[in-house]
């Protein structure tokens, strides 16, 4: 389960296909690959996250999901990578073992958070000799817009080459400051393309474009946070982006309003990006 | 699955017995239930908790602990209770059939909560025709400290004769102030004796004993919780208190440290109640 | 400063009367001193906490309500507090040395709270030792829901005769089950009487009644919470139940809407009591 | 009190320099001023805020400081802001007249906070309109970690030439990113030559400069975090950076230890700058 090719650059949390009665829809994920890959130039995924509503599946679900992913993924995708947490350690394990058979290009792992600690760590206190406490370790997914602890994780691990993607997304140019080295997020599903060419400004480096994709997609995202945006709601922004059926979310999420996805669209369509597109 | 007895008075909230390495303890159960009845005269559970680790456990385990508490239990608990909340709705599912199938006397909930409301909904206003939508619905378990919330939904709820039991073992005595039927907790596995006899001054009414009995468990209960008291703890306690080896608890929790357990047992034996037990 | 009398039962934290332009309206006091006594049967006031907008006020204007209070009280109520905390300590020391030179029947004293402390402390805890530092200490507003910290303070106080006011009024029935002696809050300036007859009926013990009496009030506080509860509503209440007029609040406040006012009348207005008024 | 000169780079949060017993330090201001302009290159202040104990000093005390500034800071300093905030409107508009009268440069002021809003308003949607309200708005100190709210309110405001300066120092860099036009902070009493260091390697843009200059600021600020790191401690900070005796807080604050004052100078020792400074 090593990564033979350095993570960097945009991870899309992908969403979890599913039929009008609530079912995981396999067929779908083929044709969201090809999406990804020719429409986002994004070629990394992170399955069974979050924005998969990974933890209101079953493990069988969620080790069904993993399958495809890394089928369909081979030989277009560089990166798919397993998010195998659960509240119970055992079915966490159970998951890491399956994605290690199926040969997933890597594993995400969340801690179980129903009993948690009581006084916040940071992150960087949390990786200090985790490399001889975990061989394997890659890297973190870094979502919390504290960026001292995370210019903090990025200096001290420089000789371990840990890898840092961000994940809020809407403030994702703020860590690329200050030393992240990519991002895992929901956006870059239906924003991929846009934000790719932020990081490309930001490489040049040209800051005031880079700043402008931040803006404007930051403008979206404002005005959808304000109408209320979750998982839900990015998988109907995700539908009529790209076409594909992402289906409706799973109880206890409740799908997104139709006034919803009228506003969303209108003000999605209304952004004019730099490159005209 | 319905309850010929009414439900009142107190529930213990199980602890799950372990092994010292970490797998589930099923025969101390027999002991367990031996032990509740006899020592501190309580005959109701509820089984895969908070308390009992429910969230840590597989879904396998839960079955396993739920058929093992029903069988060890019959004829000697009036009512054993299984919690079948998940974080994945269709493994709710099917614990809740599970639990019909084994004939276990009620089941319990916590709705999924990684995904969760943005707003705050008052407990009485969930409750607003309730055994319309949920024919069999019996109660709640309360347990916050809001207690105008609590007697709001006894008084509205009279005529449908729910059951609310609190679920804030420190403070009981001001629920059943305002109408609480009974509780379920943790500590009734180690102090329900004494709880009990609380009950019995309360209904007398003989507020002074009853404020008595309060007093004495917060003294411990304080005592404790400022030296860290989780489930961890808990298993210790009962672990010295009732003589049956509870474990070690299951990661992420850590076992409770010997120093805890030695103040936390000279704090317990230091009481002296108003019985002279 | 000291209290001949002890202070017990219901203490009305008073509202701040403003004329329409925003300025404090102290001819209005004689009246609601009156008010209070004879029709809400409260001996006890609390002048300059929250619900008087204490901390919006300028240290001259709270001095001059002080005044206005303890001349107006003078043979008629039983206890005049003045509220004298403040963010600055030389101004509350100010304010503190004012009240004890007008003859008030003691102070409150809410601690600096811009810069606090980074973990919480239980009131338990603050008290140990208490009347070593401060000679004068009578007792404590306890304004929290954790009635098991409530407990444990009057418990371990009972020596040193120290007076414990509950603070929350829509949950007083539970504070006085553990065993708290009286209460402060501004319901009692519109609900005092009804208040009084729960105290009474909790005293003899009629639980049955004193929950009744709960029930009432919190069916009127639990309506007017979801509509928006603050000390401008309160205003507003109080204006339409006691005919006196309390005006408008103070910025950052904003006076209560006619359509709340019209909708808490009606809920107040429908409330039948057990006492047939 | 119109600024003429555009308010730009780094702004002190001045320290108000008290004498052992607790008094405010006047005469120690005139130095305080040449060191800020001349060790720190560092020529504007923010004075009576957070740092300054705004909030614990008397009326009395914040104007005494006020003119003290503005009468030192002439010829010396840009910008001599005055924060004017209070909990009281009345007190807030009586330091706002005195900071006029008196020539400050400009007034800065928090919103009164005891009574506060129920829901959190972004700081994007409160500018809206703001130069029609306040003709003479000149722009925020934005001292969230929301980047995504200060991306869009520069981004909003280009037209109207509004200043955003951040407040969160150990993560100015990414704030710089998102379009702050500079920053008001604690830390540039003692860091702001370096600060201003990073600011100029930014505009460059030389990032990895910027990086290596934020990385080490955070590197001392992370270290004091941890030890406990407030207002009490940046007293303790500038006197041994300074040699300017800056006194102890005034209570509810407790002075720094000497064990934090020793391991803070140790580690700031430490810390070998770009500039071999």
């Amino acid at each position: 389960m090593t990564s033979r090719k350095k993570l960097q650059g945009l991870v899309a949390a992908t969403i979890t296909p599913m039929t009008p009665d609530g079912q995981i829809n396999l067929p779908v994920i083929r044709q969201y690959v090809d999406y990804l890959v020719n429409k986002q130039t994004v070629k990394n995924v992170f399955v069974n996250g979050t924005t998969g509503e990974g933890l209101s599946l079953s493990i069988q679900e969620r080790k069904q999901l993993a399958e495809e992913w890394v089928c369909q993924g081979k030989d277009k995708l560089d990166h798919v990578i397993i998010h195998v947490g659960a509240l119970s350690l055992p079915e966490s394990q159970e998951l890491a073992r399956h994605a290690a058979a199926i040969g997933a290009g890597g594993i995400a792992v969340i801690a179980p958070f129903f009993f948690k600690p009581t006084k916040k760590v940071r992150v960087e206190e949390l990786l200090e000799g985790i490399k001889e406490r975990i061989p394997t370790f890659q890297g973190v997914k870094f979502s919390d817009t504290d960026l001292l602890d995370l210019a903090q994780c990025v200096h001290k691990n420089e000789a371990q080459q840990l890898e840092f993607l961000y994940g809020v997304d809407e403030q994702l140019l703020g860590a690329l400051a200050v030393g992240a080295n990519g991002a895992v997020g929901s956006t870059y599903n239906y924003l991929g393309r846009q934000t790719n060419l932020m990081l490309e400004a930001f490489a040049k480096p040209d800051l005031a474009l880079a700043r402008k994709y931040q803006f404007l997609t930051g403008e979206f995202l404002n005005f959808v946070i304000k109408l209320g945006f979750g998982v839900a709601q990015t998988k109907a922004v995700m539908t009529f982006v790209s076409g594909i059926p992402m289906g409706p979310p799973r109880l206890p999420l409740l799908g997104a309003s139709e006034e919803f996805i009228a506003k969303a669209k209108a003000k999605l369509d209304s952004i004019v990006w730099p490159d005209g597109n």
